[in-house]
């Protein structure tokens, strides 16, 4: 793809592609990241709101975001990315899930200090198999600007 | 600690230990979840912004919720996380540093609707061995009352 700044456009979308999630990879992320009992010990999990294991919403939003990274949009372009807003963990992510995420251009906007960049707003939504939407998010990223490279 | 809803007060924090983290585990984790060339090449990484290899702000986060958990403070209590706000990564986090991660507790809200529980959000900042902030974020914890517990 190759996009710099420039290239891109407010309400421009890009979907991913889809992956599975095992309990293994559930409980391997848990026992690194987030060892709370409902994501590291399925039989614990059971008496947990949710029934069951479920995966930490810091998996959730990596995968989201590995989901996003795989499409490769800004190889050259990117610089930096200086932050997130508003994630919402809406459903579980469970074993056995199946899940797709969407990226959507919300901003676009050149930099008035430094001339051959600027900031791409991009709001992220994820959903399982069943179409239930499991996760929202903003994120942004600091790209370089084609006309200033070129 | 083993603490409820009620037992939590406005301003008060919560500190870390400190951990250290290796190129090994930088790069291990950008394989996984952010594969972005100056999160996994370290000789690339060298012509990127940051002069150098970096970690994934995502691994930022996960290392600084971690760190968090490991304080254990509500393992009773703990419903579910609803949410995060506010992510800035405001410095790298580069091999061989050293972080620690400190919590303050910024609001604790009973629900109207549900009288067994409520809201309690935390602040979280993260240092590095200079004193630096490299990470600061909010997130919202739904946690099991006291009261209703006993």
């Amino acid at each position: 793809m190759d996009r710099y700044l420039d290239d891109f456009t407010i309400g421009e979308r890009f979907e991913s592609r889809s992956i599975t999630v095992s309990a293994e990879e559930i409980v391997a992320f848990a026992r690194q990241f987030d060892p709370q009992y409902y994501h590291l010990n399925p039989t614990a999990a059971l008496s947990s709101a949710f029934g069951g294991l479920i995966a930490s919403g810091f998996h959730t939003l990596c995968l989201t975001m590995r989901l996003f990274f795989d499409l490769d949009l800004w190889p050259k372009a990117i610089v930096a990315s200086p932050g997130m807003e508003a994630i919402q963990w809406i459903k579980p992510l469970r074993p056995g899930d199946t899940i797709r995420s969407e990226a959507e251009i919300l901003d676009v906007r050149a930099s008035r200090s430094k001339p051959d960049r600027g900031l791409v707003t991009t709001s992220h939504k994820t959903w399982n198999q069943s179409r239930d939407l499991i996760l929202s998010a903003r994120c942004l990223h600091m790209l370089r600007r084609r006309d200033v490279m070129d």
